[in-house]
This record gives C-alpha cells, sequence and structure tokens, in this order.
C-alpha cells in the first residue's frame, strides 16, 4: 500500500504539472506576467503559492525518502517562474520513479523523526498515514485553491486524472 | 491499510468539527450569523462550504460502504445551519465506527461502480487509491481553504491533529 500510495501521489504531481500549464495558458490569454501567481495567498498568513507547491513536492519527497530509506534530492527553495516550479515537479517525480515497492518493505516499522519534533519519533506507518499523506493532500488542494480562486479554469477532472475505469462486462 | 486510512479520515472529520467551531465563534466575534459561511465559494463555479462539506463526509462514508460491504445511512443534504453540519460529520464519524478491519478484509478485491461511470468499473484498490483518498482530502480542504480564506482562525494544527508521536528514548 505504501508503494501504490507513492504512485498515486506521483499521478497526482502529474496533475499539478498541467494546473502550471493552465495557469501559463490563463495569463497568457490575459495577458499578465505568469509569474504573478507565485505569490497569491488567499490569505494574509498563508503560505504563497509558490510555497504550497514546494511543501506538496517536500512532502513527497521526504516521505519516500525517510520511508524508503534513501537520500531525497535537495531543491533551494528558489523558483521564482512557473517554468522553474515545473522542473521541481518533474524533478520530484523522477526520484519517486526511482523508489520501489522493495524499498518500502520496512516502511511501517521505520522510526521517523525531523528537527521540529525535538528528538521525538513516530513509527514509519504513525508518519505515513498522520503526517505524510495529509500533508501533501494539504498542500496540493490549497495551491489548486489558490488557482482555482484566480480564475485559472481547472476542476475536479484535471485533480483527479485519469481513473482506471474498466468497460462494462458484456454478455451476449 | 484500508482500516488505517479509515481511521485516519475519522480523525480528520473530527477536525472538520473543530473548524465549524472556530467558524461559528469566529461569526459570534464579528456579530455576524455563522450560517453565511455556508454559501461562501472560492470562486462562483465551485461547489459552496456546505456542498464541500456533504462531499467531505460522503465520500468517506461511500467508500467505507463500498469496500466494507455496508449499506450507508442516508443523508437528505438539507443542512442549514453550522448545527447541522456538525451533526452530519458527526454521522459519519459514528458511521466509521461500525466498520472493522475484518469487514475491510476484501476491499481491495470489491468491484466497485457508481450511475455517472454508466457501466464501468474499478477495482476496490483503484478506487481507493484514485478516487475516494483523493476526492475526501479534496473537500476537505476546499472547506478549510474556503474558511481560511474568510478569516476563520485556522491552521496547520487544527488540519493534522494530534499526532502520535513517541518521547526520545532516554539514554542514562
Amino acid at each position: 500500500m505504501y508503494f501504490a500510495m507513492f504512485q498515486q501521489m506521483k499521478k497526482m504531481l502529474g496533475q499539478l504539472d498541467t494546473w502550471l500549464d493552465a495557469a501559463a495558458a490563463f495569463a497568457a490569454d490575459k495577458k499578465f506576467e505568469p509569474e504573478r501567481f507565485l505569490a497569491f495567498r488567499l490569505a494574509p498568513d498563508q503560505f504563497a503559492f509558490v510555497r504550497q507547491v514546494q511543501a506538496t513536492c517536500d512532502t513527497a519527497k521526504l516521505a519516500a525518502a525517510r520511508l524508503g530509506g534513501k537520500d531525497a534530492p535537495k531543491h533551494e527553495d528558489r523558483e521564482a517562474t512557473i517554468d522553474e516550479l515545473h522542473a521541481r515537479v518533474r524533478a520530484v517525480i523522477a526520484f519517486l520513479d526511482g523508489v520501489s515497492a522493495k524499498d518500502l518493505e520496512s516502511a511501517a516499522a521505520r522510526v521517523i523523526t525531523q528537527p521540529r519534533w525535538e528528538g521525538k519519533t513516530m513509527t514509519g506507518a504513525d508518519y505515513f498515514l498522520e503526517h505524510a499523506v495529509p500533508n501533501f493532500f494539504f498542500h496540493l488542494n490549497q495551491a489548486y485553491a489558490i488557482l482555482r480562486h484566480n480564475g485559472v479554469p481547472i476542476g475536479k477532472r484535471d485533480y483527479l486524472g485519469a481513473l482506471s475505469l474498466r468497460a462494462p462486462d458484456v454478455t451476449p
């Protein structure tokens, strides 16, 4: 299930990549600089769009690294254009491509910590469900909401992407 | 993992329940009717707050029912007050309380469909990862974003809730 959920996160990062295109196309159509989106927020004390995208990427990247026993690629948080955000998203998709089901075999039992927890730890299972998955969807959806609020024509299908639907059984 | 994820959804519905309290307290403090929140949206063609809460509830309820082989409780989508939204959220938490790990044992292999799929189906595993989980977090986070945009003082801690952190190992 860990591997399957990371595959799903990878899919959703691919959807986020298409929202960036939609934002750039909207800006071109309305004749404004697409970089304006990077500073938009829904509230003055909320992360701006650029930080929401970075945090979406980091949540997926760090969770896969911690649970898969890999070193995560470093990113300097200096993105200033839509193209640079594309590159960040695609770098994380590429990193997730390198994390296998086998890498994640002992994910549930790993001991996870991060500096802000001041020495406290979580099991891999708790960290994944209580922290990584909800945070990933949090920043992904706040990024979506910021674009949506500012007129970018994206909707639920752009969020979910293609579903693995199977054709109806045809009984002759 | 199915059971664990539904436990996490239940936790997050409990967090949503606290955001409703925060919205009501904010309205009382600013002296406006808390019911105004129900009609707020981030874009004119987006679901209003009331529908985001209903959809969050329904996604969790219907996924647990379909994957657990249970009948879901019916809700008429007539909520018009914060208290009625509280009741809706709490009814779904109570329903999820009745879905056991054993009920979900064959979740992955179930065949899932819904009217809008026109006879097409998904496996339980695909439905859960590609549809139920992302949709649950979508509506939950759009509800959060609508409140946040309108000044309700909620933040990431109100979103994640308490984490299962373990005390550091103390080596004497």
